[in-house]
């Protein structure tokens, strides 16, 4: 009797929880490690134990494991920015969260979200509503909320403005199609032309967009012309560098301000001196981790209850295909694919 | 006696003006033929008929020549951006000039400066105190209130920041060492390296420019080193653009401003994408014709008043060589070659 209890007691205290973790820094292929270690559910006070249900691969997260994103992430960490999470327990002292809530990360810093299991504490969590796909969720926290604030924080916008970018086939491109629609915001989206070009032309204009044209037409006089009966963007939004940006830069406005969170074609942003000083556009940047330390948790919370509201409504969607975390190697393998116009998303319990 | 008076009546109504037209747009050395013309002493209502007295030759007005400025002045028309003149004669209508006041352009259309005589409306001129000597006066429009807004308009600066700047050596350059030096602002300023550097060196440092270093310099451990004790600059001013520019972004704090008035090398700006994203630095642009196009005369008087007043206390000193405009060829050759250091002024009576 005595020893069964004491194996029944091991089995209670500890789980296995697998995780994906940054070995090295280099190429994703060879610098990951999927590793099975005991999580203890005696969790401490202010800790709370997380089921993890999702998690993205992010083109950031790549960047993390190549050791060239702004923040850098201790060989041995856990990989992954972000994703969605059920509370299965609470530490006595935590007041926020209860047990079969669902959490995403706070974002204040690495979360280490590719994981089946692990123990946060709760600052390091943030409470998201139940009635939103767990899916969703667990791709809230970057890229529709880097899109969100790409509309709202740089150009005050206007129900008939127009705004341009590139990569719009990306999540966030995506995203900002979508918000921009819901808002009466005109888009001109810019892609890159390949075998799925007409595919992604038609989806982008089922999201809501505007005109979406590839990198080579937005060079030519037809563009133009295109483009003439609109006012000029306000906005133009920035994720590839090079002479992607500096078109983008032709076609803002007089006073217009382009915004760059991204630089896929790895060039920098090449801005003519006229444009500068004779049209007065203004160059900026933007980085989602920056914004969360300086915002506080009812700022994140009224970015993320207008983007589930939109959810609620159906007039936001987000193209996620799923991925087991036992197959994580093609799930890997598929997020470094360019053009497929789908966030791979890792379901982690299975 | 009848005869007489109507000889001397047409010498008294009229007087020969000599000025610089631009009868094509192209190289200012063929581009521009100097003319006489008769002009009238008869002026109208609104009118006002002033001897000038001097202009410079600033490299906005050979641009304006080459037909490859924001603005574009009309073949035909007197070349030449700002000069100071003296009031001769005022119509009835006149309200804020009387003769002897000294008058310098408004700024609120190009003015054709480059001549001995000319008519101007009230509201085409802006008077100017006559205790601060002429020569400073027809050059104050440009660079001194260009290196005033520069330092005023986009970062606020306090005692004890930093700022850098490229083309230290232009009047614009040597104007933002001496306004940040009377503001207990230190100047990192680079300058092209030749033959003259030391000479220039010494200049720049007389003036007040704390550290003056060459643009091979600034891409060299050794200038970050010296640079480490003092805090990162806020501001950057770059009028040449290309690598030089590239680099000032480098030095910049984050969340510093870049700023563009110029682009002399004749390349784009251009920024690494991590500086703007993980550094935030933000890229704009300045153009004086806009500012004053959309500030008020009052505005306008602040700015003159502030430079005035560091003239009268000599903490402002422009660098000038003056050329007579009957030997007008010999100072446009001057006011082409770089370097020199000296602002261009022609002499508009001799």
């Amino acid at each position: 009797m005595n020893s069964t209890r004491n194996i029944i007691s091991l089995v209670r205290r500890y789980s296995t929880s697998r995780s994906v973790k940054i070995a090295s820094h280099g190429s994703p292929s060879t610098a990951l490690k999927i590793e099975n270690e005991n999580i203890t559910d005696k969790i401490s006070n202010k800790d709370v134990l997380v089921e993890m249900l999702h998690a993205p691969i992010n083109p950031a997260d790549l960047n993390i494991i190549q050791g060239t994103y702004g923040t850098n992430v201790q060989v041995g960490g856990v990989a992954g920015m972000e994703g969605v999470g059920v509370v299965k327990k609470v530490g006595s002292g935590v007041t926020g969260l209860k047990e079969n809530d669902l959490v995403v990360p706070s974002m204040k810093q690495h979360f280490g979200s590719w994981r089946s299991k692990g123990v946060w504490s709760e600052q390091q969590l943030f409470k998201v509503p139940s009635d939103i796909p767990t899916e969703y969720l667990s791709t809230i926290s970057i890229n529709p909320t880097t899109a969100y604030l790409l509309l709202n924080d740089f150009v005050k916008l206007q129900q008939g403005d127009v705004i341009i970018q590139n990569a719009s086939n990306s999540m966030v491109g995506l995203s900002v199609i979508q918000l921009a629609k819901a808002r009466g915001i005109k888009t001109i989206n810019v892609i890159r032309d390949g075998s799925e070009f007409e595919d992604n032309v038609q989806r982008l204009k089922q999201l809501g967009g505007d005109i979406v044209v590839s990198e080579e037409y937005v060079r030519t006089p037809a563009f133009r012309k295109l483009i003439s009966d609109l006012p000029s963007p306000k906005l133009a939004l920035n994720a590839v560098g090079g002479q992607s940006a500096t078109e983008l830069s032709r076609i803002l406005a007089d006073n217009g301000t382009l915004v760059t969170y991204g630089g896929m074609s790895r060039e920098p942003v090449t801005i003519p001196t006229s444009q500068l000083i004779f049209r007065n556009i203004q160059i900026r940047g933007f980085w989602l981790n920056k914004w969360f330390e300086q915002h506080t948790d009812s700022e994140k919370q009224s970015v993320y209850d207008a983007i589930f509201d939109l959810i609620r409504k159906k007039q936001f969607k987000l193209l996620i295909e799923k991925h087991k975390f036992s197959e994580f190697d093609q799930a890997l393998l598929k997020s470094q694919q360019s053009g497929h116009g789908r966030k791979i998303v890792l379901d982690l319990q299975l």
